[in-house]
């Protein structure tokens, strides 16, 4: 090949030696430019100078200004980058061999195998007559055979909240979890992931301009993005770096008190954090459903990583509402809480299946319907997804055939997340300059790029030049050099005037850490005064 | 069981007779009443009087308007009817045994069974390791191994827009259909069923709340539904039913003209026709393709039915518009087109699934990259919808080891739909005062209730009272005595004081229309002045 290649859909062109390079286009207000253009329509069809076709002038600008980070720029680039690897093995003209996808918590993009248990099930649940083809368990298919009674064909569209078993057993596993705190199979929604869940509460909840959703800093980018989607207001409430990103409920009474043109209408939690990796004690959980019931705003329990936690113990909102409700339920009488749980998440892993679901307690059952009619009009999440929540929540039980494998596949792969977990933190703790608090659950670590100023003029000046962040350099540097995807901080947001990024733990084996350390030696040799 | 019966979810009493009942339901504002509200919480925790959980006038007023007649109001209380033969199947006092659901195109609900080419692979994608305990035909495993090969595991998340490997087979599909025009599979999008591109569309296009769409009347209300919860503004173009349903460009051109305050951003064309089951001829289409060259406007076109084709033959908006290029560039060359596909439709049938695509034609790159931003935020469509699409578009040929099943299948499928479809049309030209268009496509009938006022005054009067529309009526009628639920034609637009039902022909037998017959002659004997 050429020395130099084209990256098609970001138009940049890239030489043998990348350094530098992905600068232009980051600070680019495209997120893509022109495509390829294929015959019959020559290339001016696009950009025909009469009457053109719309512009993102002419559209709903709340969809032009939303970000999300995840999949935003930097991963864009890297998506180029693996099309160049995949296409010109030998002669790339990259300084590494594949993109190290820690962008996003996509454990079977890397090498997280699926459970046994799920997909036999599934399997039959697709193609019935292999039941008696197949050596699977008893269980297995005794499941797979009530799941069919029940649902019918997967191929058919469901209850528009989801088929009424898969309800009730959500119910009954909220309940056996929740320390047999009821919940209604009623107040129950299946949802596409959480990610659908979240769009129709903050759908609902954003009635003009002024409705204001509190969210943790840093946060999951999914709701900036959706809130700016329905032009809603976003007030951030910052966790404490310093105390293991823990949630500070007086600087969330103070944020409400400081704003009284805005109609606050929910308070987003996540727990366990979303990029923090941290987990609430129930303490904070006491706190925060205070603040709900004296405001009357809704509460947002974003639980995905609940299955994932390695040091300390996940409690649900839930529980402590219930809890709380039967010591003093006239206080706690009006808090509404909207829960969520994926089966994308924790040892699952089943991003692509897209299952998930919400359990409301405490909403009207007007704005409820309101809800029905939302999930209705996008007829049913889908049915194999359904199936799959099911078989999460409800696995197989001591003296069950599938349960040893079962156990000892669930067991594996959350050791060996602890142990990715505490690879990539202990190799944080020996970067120069670089901070991280442990991880305690979820998929991520969220270090500091502790760079003062006085000590990195270079770097400090290089990012006014390129009116970029000091952590977007580093993001576009590592990725450069080491082909490492993960998100600066700034698309989760931080406090003002610091510096993180975002990675998953997940990718295998220690090379990818081993290359990122030597990144780092480099980078700050580069960019330290000190080092000079 | 007693002769009373509540309804839990629209609290209704249901009496041993139910005849009439139904009506203070329909006329109620309410979609659902209060639900079960079950331990810990007292029933009044829903209900306090103090500082109240938030109301209907509390949220966004969009979702509170919003309506989708398909899975509105009386398929809630077809749902709560069916729960309670189910409960009490020896003696729940109604005058029927079954739900029939016609309210919905839901084929494996009712009996039509999944390809078993599609389940067979999907059954692998989901436990590959069966693959070598299984008797499938060869070309269903190697399918199998080559998506597995590209996409790896259909429980990671793909590509936003979809798995590459993917939008490559439908480009190749859709340049196959229409005679050899390309399609770039980089304007492929991968959606969940057609409804989520619907959205993706029409959110961005709603830039205010002057903006306009122009929809056929009668439409599918997920159309309606969508742009009122963008606050845009649907302006609907009569679709002529003593014409076959066809679509009159001119009534289109007055509109446009009609109202130069409203900024128009698309014309929506669904074909084959839901719920009219009409086909476009090509002069239609070109009519609609020079009305988007002249204004600007975008095309969406709704071609889920393509596959469902009794009479008559369809033809792409795609391939039409590429013939036009090749004439006159200059004119067409802004024509900006999304077409739209879904497997839940067709012999394929399988809505659970939520698989299908987009395809963009000529819209600007920006605009396409918010688009793929939109798609982003909820990270992909369900990954085994995705790979459904690809085993539907490209099926096996001549000569594989799985054609002959296959051929067989789908034609035994395509043949019964055409056969219920004339069984279902034939019967309502044989009930007096009811008109139907022999049905060309799609699953659907939109007969005519040609109960003129001066020969049903009664019928007037009962719709009057009850501030309900006849078609209501008739609806509310058929499902209290013999379980069969359609949609009244309001749901889906109808020229002013005319009336009509939605009904699917896919449930199967005769039972169902012979009941159906005998109701009519009551409802006639009943309301019919000439009668009496």
């Amino acid at each position: 090949m050429s020395s130099t290649t084209t990256l098609v859909k970001s138009g940049l062109i890239i030489p043998a030696n990348t350094v530098g390079i992905l600068y232009s286009f980051m600070t680019s207000t495209r997120v893509l430019s022109p495509p390829r253009v294929a015959s019959p329509l020559p290339h001016h069809y696009y950009f025909s100078t009469s009457t053109e076709p719309l512009s993102i002038k002419d559209i709903n600008q709340q969809t032009v200004q939303a970000n999300y980070a995840v999949r935003g720029k930097i991963p864009i680039i890297a998506d180029e980058l693996r099309d160049l690897i995949e296409k010109n093995p030998a002669s790339h003209g990259l300084p590494f061999n594949k993109i190290i996808n820690a962008n996003i918590g996509n454990p079977q993009q890397l090498d997280q195998k699926p459970l046994t248990w799920y997909r036999q099930v599934l399997s039959i649940l697709q193609y019935p007559s292999i039941i008696n083809q197949v050596n699977f368990p008893q269980d297995v298919k005794d499941r797979a055979i009530k799941l069919l009674n029940n649902i019918g064909s997967i191929g058919a569209y469901s209850h528009s909240q989801g088929a009424p078993l898969i309800r009730e057993s959500i119910a009954s596993f909220i309940t056996k979890r929740d320390n047999g705190h009821y919940s209604d199979p009623h107040n129950i929604f299946l949802t596409s992931g959480a990610s659908a869940a979240v769009s129709y509460l903050l759908q609902i909840l954003s009635s003009d301009s002024q409705s204001g959703f509190l969210i943790p800093i840093p946060q999951y980018p999914l709701y900036t993005a959706t809130i700016a989607l329905n032009n809603a207001v976003p007030v951030g409430y910052f966790l404490d770096e310093n105390n293991n990103w823990s949630t500070n409920p007086e600087e969330i009474r103070r944020l409400l008190a400081q704003h009284p043109n805005i109609k606050f209408k929910a308070l987003v939690v996540i727990n366990p954090g979303n990029p923090t990796g941290s987990i609430l004690t129930r303490d904070d959980i006491v706190s925060l459903i205070d603040i709900a019931a004296e405001y009357g705003i809704v509460l947002i329990a974003d639980e995905v990583y609940q299955e994932n936690v390695f040091k300390g113990e996940f409690i649900s909102m839930k529980r402590v509402l219930s809890e709380l409700l039967e010591i003093n339920h006239d206080k706690y009488r009006n808090v509404q809480l909207a829960s969520l749980h994926s089966t994308s998440k924790g040892v699952s892993g089943e991003c692509g299946q897209r299952g998930g679901y919400m359990e409301l307690v405490g909403f009207h059952s007007e704005v409820r319907d309101v809800l029905f009619k939302l999930a209705s009009i996008n007829l049913c999440s889908v049915v194999s997804g359904q199936a799959l929540m099911e078989l999460m929540i409800n696995p197989p039980k001591e003296g069950d055939e599938s349960y040893p494998l079962y156990k000892s596949e669930t067991s594996s792969i959350h050791r060996d997340l602890q142990a990715r977990a505490d690879l990539l933190y202990n190799a944080f703790l020996n970067m120069e300059d670089i901070k991280c608090n442990k991880p305690m659950g979820a998929m991520y670590l969220f270090p500091k790029l502790d760079f003062a100023e006085e000590d990195y003029h270079l770097l400090y000046s290089r990012a006014r030049q390129s009116n970029l962040q000091i952590d977007d350099i580093y993001c576009i540097e590592l990725l450069e050099n080491t082909g490492i995807c993960c998100i600066p901080g700034n698309g989760f947001g931080q406090v003002p005037d610091t510096y993180h990024l975002r990675t998953t733990f997940l990718p295998p084996g220690n090379e990818w850490i081993d290359s990122w350390g030597q990144f780092h030696n480099k980078f700050v040799a580069k960019y330290k005064s000190t080092k000079h």
